[in-house]
């Protein structure tokens, strides 16, 4: 048992087929089909649970981003792998991204409750809008709704999915066969929702699931993607260069948690970092500059004009940014994404070569360079200087960068009682120590 | 191996919570949360692939059908289920029903091929355009689009799934780290669909999947519903009351299949048959009994007007059905099953109750009542006489009624060289011997 008032870190692993540089692929380690392998993921998954972790998590999008000839590309749509994943594991949470701008949420209720139901109480949701046109026009549009249109959309979208999961109360299914009663007619509720993006009847076709709600999980740090946090997430994955951004990054999305009425406790930040790790600082530094070396500059040129949604005709390799950029907001793709690139770029006055560098790692991610002990130290630095909860640990190279990273850093934080030795909970959200939903629709009980 | 002139049957295991048998739930074998229960699937799947069974299927619709109270209701989302049931078989084809009214082609499509990667290549779609305002409601609607709106919606729907699984060719994926290449970016086809309904630029966003297509399977029988079949069905499940019928159905089939230019044996028909075995015919006379008395009329009652579309203040239940009933052309929702009820009841002049117990059990299948010999026999019987390429076994009760069914009558067909020993294929098409189809985009080798 772990001490209850101690704060504890929470650790989620990114998994990104071969890891999360650009180039990791090319290294004579990788395997070349990992990204549609089942047995790669499972392999990656027992590791983590091995170590303890939280939770796993896959990222999405309903397209084919960027060129699919630079490195894999295409991969097992989330929620059917992390089911895979359910059956192989048995404490390990399992996040899969979906957009709320390209599903129903019917569809998608159904699944994330089933995917509870699977895994016994380990489905957590990263609730994204999906910025880009090219998701867009695999669903019947030109070009992607704006910027507010989605998150306003999202916003419903998960009151609705939170209406069907409440659908039917924890006490509903009876099963009794003597009075031929499967369920209390009663307590499953046809709430007819009908809003401005959606009109749905229910009742949810799932019974209510372990955790009743997956746990919900949001990615998104522009103004209204942190407004959207402090109502609705229970954990912020966020990109946070510096301690201080990510300090600020934290007091802000607690503070509009408290604003909304929420206990900012309810909300974990868990900051991305790319752990690169050697046996001396100079070791982990050479390990770094070979991934870089292996990135090919002219498609990285392309990747980043696409995500900043710019032509990539304006930029020069060896030159910086172009000095005449658009306002963060006048972009309707990933609002804070753009700032954060173009500001270290400013920053540090980087070339756009340098600056694809330094995103092929970590794409504005902190990269935690060094010893075991070096890296512990800025994990524990961060933890108890009011920047993260815990981390979104996105090896640059799977699966060799989280076993460094279970092997060497873990049992450090371990020994320093900051990162728990057993699973005490059997629930994700038991993990985050965050509480089971009630549910809005059950029948008050009077005089019970 | 099987000496492959000779035509063997096919067999596909319709999982549907404790059976098909409306009570069976209420039976002391049953487990009460079986239908939310993967450990029960997995036991189903492997009794299943332990006798060599081609597949299994799920049906589905994504709305709560019914009353939940007096029967399991809700249960998990079946791409989900078979993905589970995926990891813990190797050999047995896994069906999934999805309705193309209330999806998007590309979040399906994609689910498909991640479920065909899983599982080696073993998936398949049924494919269902849902009757029913229920799920209208819970997609934006006032009720069901009209049933020629949604077999229109169907066609382009697959359409547009085959060109996305079609989007990646066979040797896209290169993985070449030398030269830094992961797929050739020519052989992946963003083709940009503009249909009625859909507007789908593509790529897929998942490599192709070892079967390139999941198996397609269809259970329409009105003429819209043959038709479609007899454009893209590769497997058909129907409801057959009488060998008579059975055949009739089979030939006008096969013939729309040749009509489409089609080869009549790449569809295969598969009659759903509920068995009920005993020792003698009597016990199984006295088994289907012991169940229909677990029936209540009065909610079954208000299931079959549901299922007609009609009020169930006009049924009583110890008179016939009224004799001003609608034509099957003026039913929007599931017009053969209408049809198919409303003709049983009155060449049989049933009374309600009577056509409910018929109904309990088969719900217009035919039960295949007798000893094991019997049963075998009928089931040669409608496979050698132009009813049937295989069937679609739909217990009673489960797991028991499959596991007399295995243990009982598939060695005598076995021993009569009708069923195989053993797989001789690794993926679901493999099974059924269907092809494994070719890819639209390929690029046409010149000289080569
Ligand atoms: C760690 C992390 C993972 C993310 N994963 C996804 C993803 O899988 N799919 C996606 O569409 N967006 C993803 N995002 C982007 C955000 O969810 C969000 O959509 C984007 O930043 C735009 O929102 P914003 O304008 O509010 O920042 C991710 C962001 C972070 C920090
Ligand atoms: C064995 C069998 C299984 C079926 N399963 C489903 C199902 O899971 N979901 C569904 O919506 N319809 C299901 N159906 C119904 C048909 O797919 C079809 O939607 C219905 O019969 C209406 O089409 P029709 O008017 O062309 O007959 C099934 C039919 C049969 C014979």
């Amino acid at each position: 048992m772990s001490r209850p008032e101690q704060r504890s870190l929470h650790f989620n692993l990114f998994i990104h087929d071969t890891g999360h540089h650009e180039a990791s692929w090319r290294l004579p380690e990788s395997e070349p089909l990992a990204h549609i392998d089942v047995a790669y993921h499972q392999r990656l998954a027992r590791i983590a649970e091995d170590a303890k972790f939280d939770s796993l998590f896959l990222a999405d999008s309903p397209a084919l981003w960027g060129d699919p000839g630079r490195r894999p590309s295409g991969r097992l749509e989330p929620t059917v792998l992390l089911t895979a994943l359910a059956v192989s594991t048995s404490r390990i949470g399992l996040i899969a991204t979906a957009s709320t701008s390209y599903n129903e949420p019917y569809n998608l209720a159904r699944r994330f409750a089933s995917l509870d139901h699977v895994s016994g109480g380990r489905a957590g949701w990263n609730i994204v809008t999906t910025a880009g046109d090219a998701a867009a026009r695999n669903f019947g549009l030109e070009g992607q709704p704006t910027h507010a249109e989605r998150y306003d959309r999202a916003a419903e979208f998960i009151e609705v999915s939170t209406k069907l999961w409440d659908s039917w109360e924890d006490d509903a299914v009876v099963a009794d066969k003597d009075r031929g009663v499967h369920a209390e007619a009663d307590r499953v509720h046809r709430f007819g929702h009908v809003g401005r993006h959606f009109r749905v009847d229910g009742p949810l076709n799932v019974p209510r699931s372990p955790q009743a709600h997956p746990l919900l999980v949001q990615a998104g740090s522009s103004e209204d993607g942190k407004d959207f946090a402090a109502r609705y997430a229970e954990a912020v994955f966020t990109a946070q260069p510096t301690l201080e951004e990510g300090q600020a990054f934290y007091a802000d999305v607690k503070r509009r948690a408290v604003a909304a009425g929420r206990d900012p406790e309810g909300v974990k930040i868990l900051p991305g970092i790319v752990p690169v790790i050697g046996d001396t600082e100079a070791e982990a530094r050479e390990l770094d500059a070979e991934l870089d070396r292996l990135i090919q500059p002219e498609y990285a040129k392309l990747q980043l004009a696409t995500l900043l949604g710019l032509d990539p005709d304006r930029f020069a390799l060896d030159e910086e940014l172009p000095s005449d950029l658009p306002e963060e907001d006048e972009i309707e793709g990933s609002k804070s994404r753009y700032t954060l690139i173009v500001q270290l770029a400013r920053r540090e006055r980087l070339t756009v070569r340098q600056l694809i560098g330094r995103l092929g790692g970590g794409r504005g991610h902190r990269t935690f360079t060094g010893t075991p002990v070096q890296v512990a130290d800025t994990i524990q630095h961060w933890f108890e200087h009011g920047a993260a909860d815990g981390f979104n640990i996105m090896p640059a190279v799977l699966p060799s960068g989280l076993e460094v990273f279970v092997q060497r850093v873990v049992p450090i934080l371990q020994e320093r009682g900051l990162f728990r030795t057993e699973y005490t909970g059997r629930t994700l959200r038991e993990h985050y120590g965050l509480p089971r939903p009630a549910n809005r629709f059950a029948s008050t009980l009077v005089g019970a």
